[in-house]
């Protein structure tokens, strides 16, 4: 049975995976692994996995489903160890398969290597041809296959050799995590497309894609792992060395956006403050008289916030999430969606009544929740409907693994603001422009990858190109889920 | 395996369960009454259930689980028929058990019949005691079962009278949906405790325990089931009748302040509305000088919305909650506890640091959260921590059916507000005045049940009196969980 | 999804359910009754359960599945005391349901009473109706569930006076094991239809459907619980009462030919012995000149081994069965049919190649799989086909719980020996007479329930008279089975 | 938790996996593999997987447990194709893991390649460096991930080329299915280890570890794959080649012995017949005065029927099998076990009583289960028990796959005959001798692998040397089972 989940009213980017590692003697690492999954959870909830090595084996447990579904006493004791790594997987519907769980583990002419990987490559099947080459025989169609055999079959005769061997190869995105037998090393891609964090703990030291996995556990002095380099932990300590010459920093925008966690830092900039000044940037830009300003929950609140302090317009809020929406097996029959069910969203009438709202919402991608959300605030009561979008059109599809949209099914690609402004029939609609973004982001342009709104892409595009997340699934092998 | 609760964070009151019922020819009943009770999972995440029936045989399929865990299309496409009911029952620790999850199903004299039910009867041993001389075993220590039994073997003619018969008998709440072969009645206590309203659904019905649900599935002319009163829905339409005689008015103020969600409607009163007024009316008994009102997320967001109106000190989020919290197996060792893991929440420090913050939370129950809460704040950098509550203390525990706490356990009970204060290490603390909750709810006192405030109950405490709900576990019967 | 089951190679009689029981002090009675259990798995796959005393609390544990499949060290652990019963349900297709698994566990007026039952009642839906009338409602169409409400609600004051009022009104087969707080009772209906053995374990004893379960727990002292006894067994010792003045014996007689377990002893016989003498007493009336004898594995074995003895005809194996057949949700479909697909046996070409081959089976109910049988054998190069069937041909439906078929589905209600035997294409055919057999047994017939054969009914056909147990599923309520 | 495995009486020689394939247009090829599996299930218990390829794409499923537990209509739905290969994996303690289960499936250079293999190589830790060498990781310690990366590794530019590259380096045993995207190979290693056989299918054709799976789906013209060859099987039909120079024949003996199903034909032979000589030449070698023949069920069956007709001493079943005897997690306590549990055999007392009996086993490997058994016998009444062994003293392990036991734990390596006899405390103790068991078999003892018999290994021992399989196991990789 193929798992359906409940896209009424989600038109958000989707995005790959979160990463953790610990190295810290007398600690119960794999229960404090746990912990920092538990934080990460936001960025995947198809599989989690833990890896574990105590200087002389290693031990993986992974299976499908959220973290606390996946982990009991009963399988996270076995697990002991100084070292772990772990991994939750973002989920899509094509890639839901036991065989992509992480984190990956081999064993190696050089011991056993674990590896968790956030990110996508972007010279995929350029690997999977050299590996094949090689005389590889691929299980899955998972960058993090491709990176752990490169590693596994690498000629450097340390693993920092090796790490840097697969890094002049590997075109793209990855934050990881990768454990041998006696070491943890975090690494960064050279364009530092995805956040990686590290800090102190307890005489150790933990990594984990955001900071709030790293708060969460009681880390302290979090800083970045630069891009381009490896960070290597173990008995001697930490020690941060270049894997590859740093290129232009490229760093996702949408991790600023939408992806992270608005308790996480990234270049010293709390992502909620950030998401304020966005919105705070937007009022500047597209002002209205209105009553009220709302937000979409939860991703938006804090832009929403922003817009309401720069404006001087009161904030409330004006839908309700159902916390517990999620996954489900069940659609609504077409009767359900045309008498108006709200899965996700209820409105608060009260609120919204004779009100000039003023809606703000992350992002638009597809558009196919603006149009009915714009509904339900005007069934609701509300007099206007300005929608306000603390980002600029999306027109390009990405490249480096965030699941958007093809260029089709991407609005902003298709129509203008003024045709999406009638599409979704909002009073009015305004994007944030990209100087307004990177104005509010205090940062150059320089910093971001910003080639969804831009088309700038990071890589030049050869013959044959690029293709878009959605189309790489090139494999001739296809797995069933293992429950 | 005992599963247990991340409650190092958790110090809410905890209620029991919701219902849900739909007569609808010609729709899909069940699928209905599953996005219905979707929207109820906040009311109860232990077990889920849907009974059906088709004019001539009911159906049943219950399982231990969320909503969207326990339905699939396979098992929900047998349930047809015309008729349904619903319950998700809330868990606690010792119920958490298939033999419990509702509804129940039973064939009668009459025929088949099925109850789901929202509440708690405080003369449940007396009830028990004459199932037993009527000779009726029970398999479980619910009411429900209690319920159902007692209107299997009523000695009315018709459902009705039966039904009424019950009414005369059970002393407590009782919000109810009941499947008869053809009918589907919905019933409220005389005192009104717990909500349930009703809506026309397509020239049908549906009922639910919340506005909410009825909103989510498309429902219109919401009103609310007067108490007292048996709502009878069939192929000749609806009509309300009288049970019995009401009583003084009792619900239960909790609803308002805490248990249901802020897009339902109680009595004219939307609950988002209604707690931004407590929190209006908490700044105006309890006004300080203070940078910033931040709310306990996500129970305490309108009321401190509400404070931050009533004051004029701004608005913003301070706390950010882990959306993927919920149950696990795993407990934080002790290292970590001492380490300070915040698995629910992360402070926010850019935004608090160096801020005198006002935070408002719901209620205090145990007080076992509130001192973690502040010392997080003041971690992160609070010069100042204020806390508000936007309800008055908790000095008695609950005998109708709210999974309180026992008298020793409630911190209100053994210490002063003064004391409290100094215990959670707040600069000031201030509990919302009795009068206070009143006036901001915009009705009479008499209206309510505030027995948790005030220790008047709505029953006089016979000898041996009644027991909160923790101690009503008298049956020599204990069952394991089936799986 | 339905289960089916490979049903192509099998045409046995099925009945239903094992019982056990233990009192003894100071042992692990849970324990011991799994392995009780598993001795009696063959009587029962479709769940297993076991309930416990301590004297003071009952608890329960039961699940769909095998004994093995069921329970685990985990889940048997809680279940301490020192009184258990235990039962195992056989699998019918309408009734492999959570809700029929077995034991039942009530509290009661006086206090917890739990009951395993072997057996079926031919007034079931008179008692029915006698609890409607009573007020009790019924969640299950089990005899069990009857049963056990029954006794809640009888009238005497202790339960031994109620399990007395139960047998004056319940008709048909039960051997029962029922626990209440501090009591074992073991129980058989005055006719004796359903075997029951009691044997002495270590200073306490045990209670089982068949010997061979005393047996592999290591009792000793067996002997059979007398029909129309109540054993009452607690800490004053083990006691019998009489709990109705047994009627004439009807022990049902497939206990004999296929039911128990060749390693069990009924009436001071070994059931393997007395097949054998079945296999003995048809070479004396159906004797011919062949080769070889084959038995029909595994039931079969012991009477095609005495026919051997008996006729001076060489016995071997010529069938060879599948170990591991058993349910599966695969079905063959027409091509593999028609390729003459053999799921359960494979013959064996060099044993029976030019021979003239008898083949024994134990009974022929519908007819289904001997046809497909002579056909292997004759493949596989058998020379003649020489069908013998150790028990009369089956002209009656069973109306006692045996779930055989139908009149129109008996082919020897349909056709006469000499049509069966050109319709399944033997050589020739032949059925042990009802003189043969009861000689064989060398018991009275008035013994034994020989209803199949001879259509005597042990109750007296009343108006609308009594349905085979196929036709009893009368109820307006069905349940899915809770995973 | 540890599953455990209820060993008392089971003292067998364990061996590995079944494997099935089938290459048919227009059937339903998943469907015929997952009943030729179901055949096989005494193979292996442990994992069951299913590969089917449709001349473009590959597709998997495999899962632990049982074929008929994996296996259903939903799953089996999507692996349409008209080439499919199946595993069933046999069960050691250390194995019981996800990682493990077969077949294996990759996507190589040559497109998609799926592998499932019975048997064992010597040179496991060879050629794993090898892999390690040309830079391959392994998931597992498996054989069959081992011979999958050779593949997809070698040099050829076909298939049958990098086959018999493989065969060059692989040492051991080895019967395989491999399916490419058009092809399916049947492979049998140069000794002919395990028994490999392949037959016509309605225009296509099926190859199974064993004849019996092919008797199962209905294949005709059966032969076996001589040692080896490289069957081809595509649209072109069937052709042999040769992978590698066959060697000196080495079948394991224990195929004959008790592997094997006895419905299967192994070199023309029936193994059921074989079976029974075996006994008849244990007759004449060893006879005895004595009054019946009984065998040990199921295996020792037919040695003893054959041992009764050499020996003119009636036979007779004298100990009856628990047939549901399986897994599970629940060990006996002491107590139980000191009371003499018989978990899986209750004597037969009226056959035995007074009786000799010569009672036939077909091995003695650690000799743990023969005392218990004769003790078993004694105390059912059997005035002597004299054991009877179908084979020589086991005195050497297996180095080829066989689960055997290490020199320590086999009795016969410890022990002279005379002092097995004394400790198993049999009346006498006769083992068929090496000459008698090929005499009995019919071919020339260099047809066979007897090392365990002899200590005439089939491949010289190295310095190091080979291991047995126990301790094989040296990877530094451990993976838990998922679910």
């Amino acid at each position: 049975m193929t798992e359906q989940i409940l896209t009424t009213f989600d038109d958000s980017p989707k995005e790959a995976c979160g990463v953790f590692g610990i190295f810290a003697r007398d600690e119960a690492v794999a229960r404090i692994t746990f912990f920092g999954l538990f934080a990460l959870q936001h960025r995947g909830q198809e599989s989690a996995g833990i890896a574990v090595s105590d200087g002389y084996r290693a031990k993986l447990y992974k299976e499908m489903g959220l973290v606390a579904q996946v982990f009991n006493e009963a399988n996270l004791a076995p697990l002991s160890g100084h070292i772990a790594i772990g991994h939750t997987r973002y989920s899509t519907a094509d890639s839901a398969r036991q065989v992509s769980a992480g984190p990956f583990l081999l064993e190696s002419a050089l011991g056993p290597i674990a590896l968790s990987h956030n990110g996508n490559l972007v010279n995929t099947n350029e690997l999977r041809q050299l590996l094949f080459e090689r005389g590889v025989g691929l299980a899955s169609s998972c960058d993090s296959e491709i990176m752990i055999q490169m590693l596994a079959g690498a000629q450097g005769n340390d693993w920092v050799d090796r790490i840097r061997e697969m890094m002049i190869s590997a075109l793209g995105a990855y934050s990881l995590t990768i454990m041998t037998r006696d070491t943890l090393y975090a690494v960064r891609d050279p364009w530092g497309f995805r956040p990686l964090s590290i800090g102190q703990f307890n005489g150790g030291w933990v990594v984990a894609s955001e900071s709030c996995a790293l708060e969460t556990v009681g880390a302290y002095n979090v800083q970045e792992v630069p891009p381009g380099t490896i960070v290597i932990i173990n008995d001697d300590g930490m020690r941060m060395v270049q894997g590859r010459e740093p290129e232009q920093s490229h760093l996702c925008v949408f991790e600023y956006i939408y992806f992270a966690r608005p308790d996480s830092i990234i270049d010293n900039q709390l992502l909620h403050e950030v998401r304020q000044e966005l919105g705070r940037q937007l009022a500047r830009e597209y002002p209205v008289e209105a009553d009220l300003v709302i937000g979409i929950p939860d991703s938006a609140t804090a832009a929403a916030i922003g817009y309401a302090q720069e404006s001087g317009i009161p904030y409330n809020e004006g839908l309700m999430k159902n916390r517990y929406i999620g996954r489900t097996f069940i659609q609504p029959d077409d009767r359900l969606r045309k008498a108006g069910v709200a899965l996700k969203f209820n409105p608060l009438p009260e609120v919204l009544v004779g009100k000039r709202v003023i809606v703000v919402d992350d992002s638009i991608v597809r558009g196919t929740t603006s149009k009915p959300t714009v509904q339900l605030l005007r069934r609701a009561g509300a007099a206007e409907v300005h929608l306000r979008i603390s980002s600029p059109p999306i027109r390009h599809p990405c490249f480096m693994g965030v699941d958007m949209a093809t260029y089709d099914e991407l609005i902003a690609h298709r129509l203008s603001v003024e045709e999406i402004e009638r599409e979704v029939d909002a009073d009015s609609l305004g994007f944030l422009s990209l100087e307004g973004m990177i104005e509010a982001l205090q940062r150059p342009l320089g910093r971001f990858c910003t080639a969804c709104f831009t088309g700038d892409y990071p890589f030049e595009q050869k013959a044959g190109g690029f293709l878009p997340r959605e189309q790489q699934r090139c494999e001739t092998v296809e797995r069933q889920q293992v429950r």
